[in-house]
């Protein structure tokens, strides 16, 4: 499961920001704003969006339950025998908090389906649904259930943690090696559970400190089950610092901050200056890419404009004589498959995504069944698609960057440049894509009935009183 | 609790190793060490040189049982209600081998009065036992129990996994700001806990790969509770590595190696060619520094030249005009307090230290009560105590340098240069310093008889059938 390069845009952005958080305050001003940014301060517009992310993300996670790394989590989350004060998600079981946040994380990056975040350079939901859920479920046993909107203003208002830290850090995170979705998701999952705990400024900082302590997550393990593992190690990291630090556990009230900090020593050069959390806020800007099928980003753009002309000039797989996918520099470097015979790695083929849309007129969880890429009609279209480089200036991704997709056919040739990466803001997946992509995620797991009900609950998120009332409408039914 | 600086002894020593490993082979290098080592090729000495250390961390750990982080830690490994598969030292209670891990480690290093290992920059041995008697204590519960000798094997062989990797990376990784206690302790911790288990070499890279993605512990952290945590989340964090690889989670098998692996993002610029492990055993050259007084490591070699003179020259405190003590540059910085009024800053002063060595003859954990600070003659005494900056080249500490300490009296002035650090090998403790060091950690919990039983036991710690048999001598009789 490879993760491709997004671009981070760097410091505040002078249109729509005030400026920047001085020198040295980056702490303080990150606990002060998660401990005491009211819900009334959340614009209708962001709670929103992040009641979308949440329906997103728990929709992959059922869909991952039966991958390896999820299912050896889940074995390793139940086997202490804690008490069961948080579930996991759709196993019909429940253990510690932080044994469950793990588990559910593991789950929810299995498949590599999960949302992005630009400016993080990585999947921000997951780890923030997996402790915000346990940290709510232990909430309610103890008589103080978090309701729905209180749960997503605290969504929001931690997704600015680890987006504007990843600023500040710059680029030279990643470059170095680091895998923000858990390094810095290991913050916003953190003030999530700090924030929904109800914890002061103070103790919120110390949090971080205690989170700082445990942050880790390799790009080198990418390709294995360690890629997802790291969510889940940044979903376990916060449940474990947010309780100590509420227990009394003292750390540093300023470890982003100077010499020897975090952004010093997990950066490659000195930290940029850190904008100012909420303005604008992280959920609008860049806003949070929501993946439309499920492999690599990197076919993305190129599936949206085989879709594209398969809709408006009704091509059928019969008629292509041959594929090109134009792609600028770096931005197939994902893509490390060009013959794929199994579901794994068809994921990272534009060769077999591209061949599977047009015989199959559209890509879901099924198309990367090892059968469905073996079958002979599918292979023998894959010899016929083609990278083409095409030339640009610096790198790019399936999330930054355009392609250019031409089908060669009996009746001729049709072409288009797809500018916006699906699931993007700029070309956003419609209610219909959205439910449909849930839909394929969950009624395996809880059945066609199950699924309505679990997505009509979570469509009123926002007035739900006990989010822990999720976890029963995430198990099938008995 | 501030650490002090000291020099890593950068890359193979010509003199006694035969070089280095190849360019990418590290990862393979250590795992095919620590997995296919031979109890028999380890030296006799090096045996018993990990038994002085495990008795020496028991001991500190038993001393740190009440402090604030201890106590915190030990209510958070409870709370999730897991199966006792393994004991919190001294509390008569058990939980998860994790859990267990944690708090004993965070017991361990309360008290900053553990072990260290130069080339480490960092103390060793607490990760290492804690993760060590609490995969012991799993193992036994199953019917494969962990006799002494494979224990202690297994602890010198790990402990070349930390050592070496900290050459490779060089004094950037503590100058850049991580605590090398912690973060590379886990890879020491996770080599015991995969080698008691008895993984193969290439699952206990992977162990690797996953203890990487969890590696972390900054200096920031210095001087509040976070430090000892970070000991513990080393801890844990091996024993989640160590079990998930044997569960079958992959990750990268090669994760210290090449661009954007562990030794390149965690350094401060290249890496070094790492030593080839076992040559020189890290348990002989540098060897483990036993930290003989429970005060900053600055104080230390003042303190011997102090309690020399005294015995040399029949010193009493009436007698005593005025201390100087000579630091080279740096020697000095750790000890931050020259007028405490409190245990815990007293640790970081020498005008108490010396003081209280003077006044009471020995300098022990009942000098670091409040009350015993603020005894009016010691803070008379203190205030005629005077460092004196001494010329000289780089950096120094408690343990790299030397010390000059002059007392003035009233029959004159008596002088000494202190060259070795007390606790080094080249000024080791002696068997009774030793005894009287363990006797005063753990006699105030075990009672007299108590602390004798288990001295006794550890001295034939080689010859244990199982070594999860300690844990019912680290309780009070009942």
């Amino acid at each position: 499961m490879v993760y491709q390069t997004m671009e981070i845009p760097e410091g505040p952005d002078a249109a729509t920001s005030t400026g920047a958080v001085p020198d040295g305050a980056a702490t303080r001003t990150l606990a002060e704003f998660v401990a005491g940014t009211p819900v009334a301060a959340i614009p209708a517009a962001a709670i929103a969006a992040a009641r979308a992310a949440v329906v997103d993300t728990l929709g992959v996670a059922l869909a991952g339950l039966d991958e390896p790394p999820s299912r050896i989590a889940a074995t390793a989350a139940l086997a202490p025998g804690a008490a069961g004060l948080a579930p996991l998600w759709g196993r019909g079981a429940a253990t510690s908090p932080a044994d469950a946040a793990f588990a559910n994380a593991v789950a929810g990056h299995a498949l590599d389906f999960d949302d992005s975040l630009p400016s993080l350079c990585g999947h921000p939901s997951v780890p923030l649904c997996a402790t915000g859920l346990a940290v709510a479920a232990a909430l309610s046993r103890r008589g103080r259930p978090v309701d729905g909107t209180t749960f997503l203003a605290a969504f929001v208002a931690a997704l600015e943690v680890a987006g504007k830290l990843s600023r500040a850090l710059g680029h030279g995170h990643y470059g170095k090696g680091w895998h923000p979705t858990a390094t810095l998701g290991v913050f916003s999952a953190t003030a999530m559970a700090c924030r929904l705990q109800g914890l002061d400024a103070r103790t919120t900082a110390q949090a971080f400190g205690l989170a700082a302590a445990q942050s880790g997550g390799m790009v080198r393990n990418f390709g294995s089950m360690a890629k997802p593992f790291q969510a889940g190690h940044a979903a376990r990291a916060a449940i474990v610092a947010a309780d100590l630090a509420a227990a009394g556990m003292t750390a540093a009230e300023d470890i982003f901050d100077g010499p020897r900090g975090y952004l010093a020593a997990y950066g490659d050069g000195p930290p940029a200056p850190m904008p100012v959390p909420g303005d604008p806020w992280e959920i609008f800007v860049p806003g949070i890419y929501v993946k439309r099928w499920p492999c690599c980003y990197g076919n993305h753009r190129a599936l949206a404009g085989i879709f594209d002309l398969v809709a408006r000039h009704g091509i059928a797989a019969d008629d292509v004589r041959g594929v090109a996918v134009g792609f600028l520099p770096d931005a197939d470097k994902a893509l490390i498959h060009r013959a794929p015979n199994d579901g794994l790695s068809a994921k990272f083929s534009i060769e077999y995504c591209a061949a599977a849309a047009l015989v199959d007129g559209r890509v879901t969880l099924a198309s990367f069944e090892d059968a469905a890429v073996r079958r002979p009609e599918v292979q023998a279209l894959m010899t016929r698609v083609r990278r083409v480089p095409m030339p640009g200036e610096g790198s790019f991704s399936g999330v930054v960057g355009w392609t250019d997709v031409a089908i060669d056919t009996v009746r001729g040739r049709f072409e288009v440049r797809v500018d916006h990466t699906p699931g993007s803001p700029e070309a956003p997946m419609t209610e219909a894509d959205r439910s449909d992509k849930f839909r394929g995620c969950v009624t395996g797991r809880l059945g066609a009935a199950g699924a309505e009900r679990l997505f009509a609950a979570l469509g009123r998120l926002d007035r739900m009183s006990d989010v822990a009332a999720l976890a029963a409408l995430m198990e099938p039914a008995p």
